[in-house]
């Protein structure tokens, strides 16, 4: 399985702490040793960061932990590598640019059969089923809508093609349009959200501690979406399968279910605000 | 005016030494503070790092510099911003996926009237007529070839696109779909082809030297491309304003001209070899 990492924030925020605890199970303590990426938004555009070398080993990822990027959206990945070769074409985030903005798509699981979907606009640059997914879900959004749709709308439809995704395997995917954080948890997916007050966190792979206290603001919020908890001593919740998260400005926007457990169909716990 | 820096070589290449030259010049001895940016490809797939910091200050050039990435095409960009602000959506190289490949696309000049030319499935990011052209290039080739035609096709229509603009204005322009590298000189683009025997070269805003004979194989091949010589101790070759050069493993593939100063139509030197 590969491993992500999500962030939502209200503020240009740092995320290297988090992406430690991330770039040592690449290779490190972890056996995700197959590449690593990063992407991090600025407005409608995102500076990518991709290298076939384990994270726990790659120059790019140590100069990473040294210079803060300071972003209100990002999204990571670490790969193990079961469809498509160690290379550059096959290693995550992936991006592409759909109505003016670049769409970021990051994925964990395997898909069955996901190349018989059929592909119209975008095509696949590398050989991962991962990449596959995210082509044909821009078709598909492309063919829904002709311009960019509101939030809601949006919301709505990603979360019926995630669920359609989900069923052909394990689905667990972060992605970005700038505007908002999805996070969709076909099967494992756990969140935490960072607000005033804020206290000191430890990494459980790392022992590397970190005060929020020290490095932020009383109105920043911030929402980290992993597919483990990163750290030891605060309060992770696991997000239940089925469930497209919507993160906006640091806050879970929505919760949305196609089948919910319980049977409620589309169930929205929150409003989304953008 | 902005600069440009391109490689095409027959392996996998250090660009480290021309790409210092090219970085001096962002906020060092020239006055391109505006932003840089370089794309490396591997395979069909390219890496690329954008900052809006002047490259000659900024923390992931100072890191290029220190850490070689080799690739056998290049192409990097510094900014002097004349439309569109400082921003990360408006920093070149620009890229887009077509037919399953990366393009790569970085611009030198002015377009009037740029704005007028109708988008379809490309649409740009940030504000600027670069890469609002080529958003216009792609959608035009998306439109003429319903797949990945041959080079040759490509060539003469990308001759054909890139001619159209330069009556715009001026249209300096790098461009890679990871086969070829492209170069149309609008009015001001030089090239150099290095191989054996290699000798010594000395950067012009540095005081750098390298000597190319321990750093390559008798059998290497590199063609370099720049808005200006890198070099005081080489022979550039001025390329004539109206030519695309085709650049295919290090080589010069084909000079092709639409209007050529003599009045011969669509010249071709050489026979391009993909």
């Amino acid at each position: 399985m590969c491993e992500l990492l999500g962030m939502s924030a209200n503020v240009p925020t740092d995320i290297r702490f988090s992406f430690a605890g991330l770039a040592r199970r690449g290779g490190g303590v972890g056996p995700h040793r197959d590449g690593w990426g990063v992407a991090f938004y600025e407005g409608r555009a995102a500076r990518a960061f991709h290298d076939p070398e384990p994270a726990a080993s790659s120059d790019i990822a140590r100069f990473l932990g040294a210079h803060p990027i300071r972003s209100r959206t990002v999204i990571a990945h670490i790969r193990q590598a079961n469809r498509g070769r160690v290379a550059l074409a096959n290693t995550h985030p992936f991006t592409r640019e759909l109505w003016g903005r670049i769409w970021t798509f990051a994925h964990n699981g395997q898909l069955r059969g996901v190349k018989s979907l059929p592909l119209d606009f975008y095509q696949p640059v590398g050989e991962t089923d991962s990449e596959r997914a995210f082509c044909w879900m821009l078709d598909q959004l492309r063919s829904r809508f002709p311009a960019l749709p509101s939030c809601r709308e949006l919301d709505g439809e990603i979360l019926q093609l995630s669920t359609r995704l989900a069923r052909l395997g394990v689905f667990n995917m972060l992605l970005s349009d700038s505007r908002s954080l999805y996070a969709f948890c076909g099967k494992k997916l756990s969140c935490l959200t960072r607000r005033a007050p804020f206290g000191e966190a430890t990494l459980i792979d790392d022992d590397r501690k970190v005060n929020f206290a020290e490095e932020t603001g009383p109105d920043d919020c911030v929402t980290v979406v992993a597919t483990g908890p990163l750290t030891s001593d605060e309060t992770w919740t696991a997000i239940k399968p089925g469930a497209l998260l919507v993160l906006r400005e640091g806050r879970i926007a929505a919760t949305l279910f196609l089948e919910p457990p319980g049977g409620q169909k589309h169930s929205r716990e929150r409003i989304p605000t953008c």
